[in-house]
């Protein structure tokens, strides 16, 4: 089974998909649109949609034969919470190494000066 | 050219390299102990660890015969704006969707108003 992030991070791992949501944050626009914009084939494009559209990043509508693109449900909340939490954790270990370089400072210090006595 | 972006979301998205992040922010640990951890064979393991060092998320340093994971310097910075970034448009689009739901909605009831009169 592929989860939620997993398919939401592996669309956002490409320059054009990631091209095409801030695209769509502007303005819905046709598969051609598209295309045209990111000098693409349509049927490339086409891939590229879909890809989004799985992962609920985008919904697309056909009217009469064109097919149209806008932002789909997908808030990225609980995919900003991941990255959240993996900085704050991140954040905490490179602390914790700080305080351990700290301490051997101190120490190195404390050495120096008993030899010097 | 691979982007800084394209390769750090590809690493994310996978449930077993999400998990060797979480794991790593806990403690450092061996190829072995993580292959363990994760009911995975050596060679497995070794891939994702080799995608997460690439994407800049994880390093490794040989002592002896041990493989030694630590988290790499790559803190998702870019990767928490990029998010951030399209959630505020998001909102922002839907935003104006709701206005112009509020203002068919009011059209709607001063049309009914009229046909009353």
């Amino acid at each position: 089974m592929v989860s939620r992030l997993d398919a939401s991070f592996a669309a956002l791992s490409d320059p054009t998909r990631r091209g095409v949501l801030e695209q769509l944050g502007r303005s819905d626009a046709s598969i051609t649109d598209l295309a045209e914009k990111f000098h693409m084939t349509l049927t490339g494009m086409k891939k590229h949609v879909g890809v989004l559209e799985q992962a609920g990043l985008v919904i697309t509508q056909k009217v009469g034969r064109v097919r149209t693109c806008k932002l789909g449900r997908l808030t990225l909340e609980e995919e900003a919470a991941w990255i959240e939490r993996h900085r704050r954790m991140w954040a905490e270990r490179f602390d914790e190494l700080d305080l351990v370089v700290e301490e051997l400072k101190q120490k190195e210090k404390a050495d120096g000066r008993k030899r010097k006595e």
